[in-house]
């Protein structure tokens, strides 16, 4: 009988992996550095600052309601992590306390792009003072204060440090697609949680799609009332969000798609369409045809009406129109509209969407917002105080930026892709052989990651964003020289664990859901099979299952998180074996009781898909796993004794581990690579 | 390496105990009834009825939105479960419907105890039928439904039966304390669509304690501004749970506990006690002396104006006054209140409590509301329209019925204690052996959960208040003789499941605390250990470790479910082997193995505990493991073979047992009484 599978990894690992892991040379033997996002300056020093009942926080310098319930949140963490009841007021004085927090003043009434986030951090054996500009950059390291929390069998502690950290993109967000499958205001709110703990700072909020309009207009309540099936934010939920995001140094900046992905604004307004309607909630995903009229006034009238409502809810200074996936389809049909154009000299829907981008920015300026869209909306005419979203690419982001205009980067940060960590952890919004200039390297201002919700629901969305974006929020933070793989790693198992006390599901929900597949408690053998398994790719998702929005998403592959931590622990144990297999005997034990373990998974597996019709989906993936085992078992049986295998066994077990990789099922094993690494490097005899 | 041991024992019970244990030999062999409550009658017949993407539902008679939404939820989680996409909108003809609800017409305008609940269900292998008078009476046959959803290779189906269904009580209720420690709104959502689960009706919302005022009011805003730490209920989401609830058929009665308990209120408010102060936020638990001031106008005028402003939130026609637990002593200190009682002729500080009783009945009764309170309220001069909620059993129920009163019993059902499900059970508000008549027997209405909340979090709340709210639920709607605590658990853990579905945490919380408390994900050893651990009672955990209200609740024991699967499991098995030990040979294997895992635990647990000052509290358990798995060991080797053991050996091994039945670390073990009976049974020779 097993534990799952990630877990003997994880504890393999634990000698196998963790003294060549750990923390770069310079650090003393005692420190353990988990930092994530790792500071721009971090230097380390003997001693450690004891966590006891009598550790207390005063901010001694300037202080409001924002920077006292920030401290006292940070305090409370540190009560539950600890066992130990702090007091969580800050007190006025700070000559007895452990924590000094000293802070210039509030920041910027209204958090910007250039809100000062820097701060330093200074614990010695006497005591902690951190210190910013701002309450916003005291946010940031009271996050850090957290991260550096350590226990041994004295007791919990501070490691003597001192860091001096300052983010090196102003703009480091998430977006979520609230549009395609909603998400419930509790899972934004832990969401933004997970944000702040990893130094993120903005939640752009995908509010309207073509499958649904998530926002209260009280304008316009056919929006809602038509477009949403029910599932939508009030006004006040929504403005709940603004204060519990501004509450932790986050700001929020909603979209309202246009002119294309706009199905659900016509079900109860079709007189906004370019087509004559009538309209449905758009069920099925990708990109349809219905768009705004851009030719009518009342086309103005209507989003001038909406945007003053919209801004009066979302104070910052951005708002994110979109303008993404426009087909022109329904303005070529529209003989008016196509009139309109040529009356206008606009050449194509291109030029046409260009006016209506000039339009809407004016209703945008009126209201006090800048524009920020998606990489479509870039046209020269467009005035340099815009931001371009790119899901395009770098390429896109210099072109813009020699062109003067600001931009994000978010392509290779779709997080619906399931991709891995390390992949998106390798993109960087300014690669070192970039070759824009000073000037043009400052308009790149960041990255987010997104969040398209097609293939998620409100059940597996925090396994989909954690931890993998915590790896984004580094590569958007540290300096570009925080880029060895196997290090972010190590730290992302840590942070991971930190996210789950912030609340969130993205460890514990794989068990929940595997106990429902299964229909019963007993899943140990189910988990041996799921720790080695993960999601398809979201394009061979929908391209097996064209999913819809009404279809049910309970299958094995909603239960797994993309990128398990089996993966890379799997990766570095056979590596580690291979360095010499003769001689790391360790090694190849582990990894023959691993390969024991998923053979006697088998027949329990297919117990419970017995009863499960669903599970029973993916019984093909039980019967491989015994394969791939028994193909493991071989390999170290071979490698261990320095036989080699009779000719042909190379052949015929690389042909089960090809067959193996075969999507199926919706899931893919995460362990193909390195089993080819074992059949590949085993000798054979050149006679059969 | 192992499963945990509460997984190891339920695959064990698959065959061990499934067979003797499913259903009533009236069922035919393909029916697994795994009702819960079990329905009043309940006849089954051969056939099914396959879920497939045609079934859809229709209202053929009365129909409302409440109604519909209540259908399409069904029908949502008809589709999860399946993976099939149903049409979640009822459609108007029934004709082309798999599932047909004819319900009569909406029930009462303001649900009472007097609201039609029954339904009928009827499921053959061409259709269901569900009947019921009211809409609520629909709600509870859509849950039976749910619950009747079965699976096999084939695919999910329903099988064909016939229920009759109408609760025992009228009154099934689970109060919750939201004084002592806050509970999230979400929190509060998800139980209630428990509630709805198991045919619960009555949310009783404990909103004001020593320890903090939960309830934003208008008139007072001091009492949640000075007396809740920022920790309370707007009226807009008080509305919304009330409203929440009504969806699901489920009344909300408020409480609002005076005169004593009232702490919180006189930080703001300390005209209204009697004692001078000022006042605090109480923050340890127990009974304390401030009460409000009965003497004085002032006092019923502010509570005249507080009642408007509650009863205008909350439309249930019962309000909860609590009125328990005044101590007198700031009554007797107070020279007004004495001289105020010597010239009202009032004898003692029960008389001055009635007073008080009296002027707060009228108060509300021009609000329109009926009073209820806990025992202490009952004196013959109330009306007999008051309901009393007997914390201290049936003598005192059965009391009030005879002097005219309606009453519900809570006696029996605190969750707080830490009992067992069983414990519960047997509880009954009716016993077979009252001698009340007719008459005064109808005014037992029901009874009511209870969860207290001193030693409970909202992060552990769920795994106390589920699954063994599940069995007093069917305690409080099934007919008594439903009584088999065999059968209560095989169900219970099937509900369990079911109540995961929900998105309850009862489950999945035990891994994500031991989690944090290893600070690793490795935590297999650890579950090992803790599932044969449960907390001890609430009072041994008050005297060893007197938590308060800050203190942190982050140990080992705010992991552990009370009463988890592998108690009764584990004792099912003893039981079964004990029947026959020298051909009981596969049960045999079974304890051995599981006694081995427990030993195999501890060099694992060591390690994480070295790690975790917090998890290291409980080092001695992990000792205690090892030992109780060799007493195990030992007893089933001489059982097996029908050796005796050498004279002393049963003594020493009882003293093994007795020592680790001591209460410690917060945390006693499940497994005892089972190992006892092991024990005894081995045959001892005569001499040494």
């Amino acid at each position: 009988m097993h534990r799952t599978a990630a877990v003997i990894l994880a504890s393999l690992l634990t000698s196998a992996g963790a003294s060549t892991q750990s923390s770069p040379p310079s650090q003393p033997p005692g420190f353990v550095n988990t930092l994530m996002p790792q500071p721009a300056n971090l230097s380390t020093q003997e001693g450690r600052l004891t966590l006891a009942p009598s550790f207390a926080a005063a901010a001694d310098r300037y202080r409001d309601a924002r920077l006292d319930a920030a401290i006292a949140r940070s305090l409370n963490r540190l009560s539950v992590r600890t066992g130990i009841s702090f007091s969580t007021s800050p007190s006025a004085n700070g000559t007895s306390s452990a924590l000094t927090i000293s802070v210039d003043g509030p920041g910027e009434a209204l958090q910007s792009v250039d809100e000062d986030e820097s701060y330093s951090l200074d614990v010695s054996s006497s005591g902690a003072r951190l210190q910013a500009a701002t309450v916003v950059g005291a946010m940031r390291g009271l996050e850090t204060l957290q991260q550096l929390v350590q226990s041994d069998a004295t007791g919990y502690f501070l490691p003597a440090v001192s860091i001096h950290d300052t983010p090196r993109f102003r703009w480091r967000g998430l977006m979520i697609d609230c549009g395609r499958h909603f998400i419930p205001v509790e899972v934004i709110r832990r969401t933004i949680d997970g944000m702040a703990a990893v130094k993120l700072n903005v939640f752009h909020w995908h509010l309207t799609e073509d499958q649904g309009f998530r926002i209260e207009s009280r304008a316009f309540p056919k929006l809602t009332g038509l477009g949403s099936d029910g599932l939508f934010y009030t006004q006040e939920q929504a403005r709940e969000v603004v204060a519990y995001a501004r509450e932790r140094g986050i700001r929020v900046v909603p979209e309202f798609d246009m002119p294309g992905h706009t199905s659900s604004w016509f079900v109860g307004y079709p007189d906004l369409a370019s087509a004559p309607g009538p309209f449905l909630i758009e069920r099925e995903f990708g990109v349809f045809d219905p768009v705004m009229d851009p030719t009518r006034e009342s086309t103005y009238k209507f989003l001038d009406a909406f945007i003053a409502e919209m801004a009066a809810i979302f104070p910052d200074r951005f708002m994110h129109i979109g303008g993404d996936e426009n087909n022109g389809v329904e303005w070529k049909a529209n003989s008016h509209i196509q009139a309109f154009m040529r009356e206008h000299k606009l050449q194509n829907t291109a030029a046409l969407q260009n006016y209506f981008n000039q339009r809407l920015l004016k209703i945008l300026e009126k209201h006090g917002k800048h524009m920020i869209g998606w990489d479509e909306i870039l046209t020269p005419d467009l005035p340099k105080d815009i931001v371009v979203q790119s899901w395009r690419g770098f390429d896109s982001l210099a072109a813009g930026a020699k062109a003067g205009y600001s931009s994000i980067l978010s392509a290779g940060y779709y997080l619906n892709l399931m991709s891995t960590a390390a992949e998106h952890y390798r993109v960087d919004p300014l690669p070192e052989t970039n070759r824009l200039t000073p000037e043009q390297q400052a308009r790149i201002l960041g990255g987010e990651a997104c969040m398209w919700m097609e293939q998620t629901t409100p059940r597996d969305i925090d396994s989909r964003i954690w931890p993998r974006t915590a790896a984004i929020a580094e590569r958007l933070w540290s300096p570009r020289d925080v880029n060895n793989v196997d290090d972010m790693y190590r730290r992302l198992s840590v942070e991971s664990l930190r996210l789950e006390a912030l609340g969130l599901t993205h460890i514990s929900q794989e068990a929940v859901s595997l106990r429902q597949l299964a229909g019963s408690e007993e899943i140990g053998p189910l988990q041996v099979l799921a720790s080695v398994l993960e999601p398809v790719t979201f394009h061979e998702r929908a391209h097996m299952q064209h999913p819809n929005q009404l279809t049910p998403l309970n299958q094995i592959v909603d239960a797994l998180p993309p990128d398990p931590p089996s993966r890379h622990n799997f990766e570095l144990l056979v590596r580690a074996y291979l360095q010499n297999p003769a001689t790391q005997l360790q090694e190849g034990t582990k990894l023959t009781s691993e390969f024991k373990a998923w053979i006697t998974a088998e027949p329990g597996v297919l117990r419970l898909m017995a009863g499960s019709p669903t599970l029973a989906l993916a019984q093909a993936r039980a019967e491989q796993l015994t394969k791939l085992g028994t193909v493991g078992i071989e390999a170290i049986s071979y490698l261990s004794s320095g036989l080699p295998a009779a000719a042909g066994w190379k052949a015929e077990n690389l042909a089960v581990l090809d067959e193996a990789e075969k999507p199926q099922a919706l899931v893919r094993f995460t362990v193909i690579k390195p089993l080819r690494d074992l059949v590949n490097a085993v000798p054979e005899s050149s006679s059969r």
